[in-house]
């Protein structure tokens, strides 16, 4: 499988390095910035190029991975006779916007977050899979079994929910992190007295439901402490703000 | 060391086994509820109480770890001539309540979540103590040792800080991912697929800052992915509620 590789990411690096660990050839590499193009491409050993209109045109899948905002634009200024795959990478875009694009398209989206420097393995990523036709469902979850054991349908729809509950699941979490982190070091203690307990929070629901392992002075309307807790948050609002709606829903939930 | 473990819930029955497992010997168990104090007694071959009238006065260690609001019940019925220490556990109530209840009194506070079923290796869990003078200090200090090899010195100000900041990192956050499961099965998704998102956004942070791994719709003020999401959730006032909070946060973070 002859692969372009389009956009120079986190995405498309960590997609990249899957796919020639599955076997794959990344034959090119595109960003709009010549350096991230020439970054990536120089890893494979592949041409890098900042004109979409410099494509190769023989690849047998085309794998956009760009911000969402960008997509719109690099589709636009793909040869529209492409016989190759062209795949999107996005949780909450719907696959209409490949169609009148190219041939065969379809949606290859990894429910998994990627940094630059930690190695994530791909084999346990769950794949979110979408495509234009039956045939090109075939090839794209053929292909996609080479990266994951982990690969399931899922429509547009679905996509959006599943990227949305991303959200909560990861960016807020972490974002819940960072408060606890700026908390402890206002009272000159160290992120890493919770560093344990952020991991066996994680991995309580890899065996639970959450909400058959929610604990906390919230689920118990323990309103003492929450009190004391909201006193000692008084000077930060916005934790205010969260502290309350978050033990809010807890309480009735 | 002989201990007299007061309480039987998650902490009481944690405490408990790295006591035993660290050589020393439970010697009662009080509860007001007597089946509760007869299983976790029997665990340990040391006999039940249900009247603190009955407390054994020759341990060495009183570990009190029951709920908040019973704690000050609980410390008033102790015979006010125990010569060991009597120790709190909780994360968010001063050491000063213990003032007056015995002569050697001090803090045990775990940094840590418990559930019933799931084992912890105490060896890692954070120990916040603090003590009512420097002998017993000294004594809980070698005691807490025996247990963890995380031993640091807390006064009650920061506890409750850093109580109030295991409450983001864990019950908010296990929140988060009970709307994120929730969100899935309105979609006939499982929450198998994001569960080894949650794990490495937990692991991310083992090495990292939160602030430095923060991603998402929000931190990329990504308007157009955001207004989508929340469209979504329309249905749900709470988590509009939630995800417009949080996303404005992040956004200015």
């Amino acid at each position: 499988m002859n692969i372009v590789v389009i956009g120079s990411g986190n995405v498309a690096s960590h997609f990249s390095s899957a796919f020639v660990e599955a076997g794959c050839r990344i034959i090119q590499v595109y960003s709009r910035t010549s350096a991230h193009a020439q970054a990536l491409a120089d890893t494979w050993a592949a041409p890098a190029i900042t004109q979409l209109s410099d494509i190769d045109t023989t690849a047998d899948v085309y794998l956009t991975a760009v911000k969402d905002d960008a997509l719109e634009a690099v589709l636009s200024q793909l040869p529209p006779t492409l016989n190759g795959i062209v795949l999107h990478t996005a949780g909450s875009v719907e696959m209409a916007v490949l169609h009148g694009r190219a041939r065969r398209y379809g949606v290859l989206y990894p429910v998994q977050t990627f940094s630059k420097k930690k190695y994530v393995d791909f084999g346990h990523v769950p794949l979110a899979i979408e495509a234009s036709d039956a045939e090109t469902l075939e090839s794209l979850s053929r292909l996609a079994g080479l990266l994951s054991g982990r690969v399931f349908l899922c429509n547009s729809e679905q996509r959006l929910a599943l990227h949305a509950a991303a959200v909560f699941a990861c960016n807020f979490t972490n974002y819940c992190y960072s408060i606890a982190d700026d908390l402890l070091n206002e009272h000159q203690l160290g992120f890493d007295l919770i560093r344990p307990l952020i991991r066996e929070t994680a991995e309580k629901v890899m065996q639970h439901k959450p909400k058959e392992v929610q604990t906390g002075p919230a689920v118990r309307q323990d309103v003492q402490t929450m009190d004391k807790h909201l006193q000692l948050l008084q000077g930060h609002p916005d934790w205010v703000e969260l502290y309350d709606a978050l033990s809010r829903q807890i309480g009735r939930s």
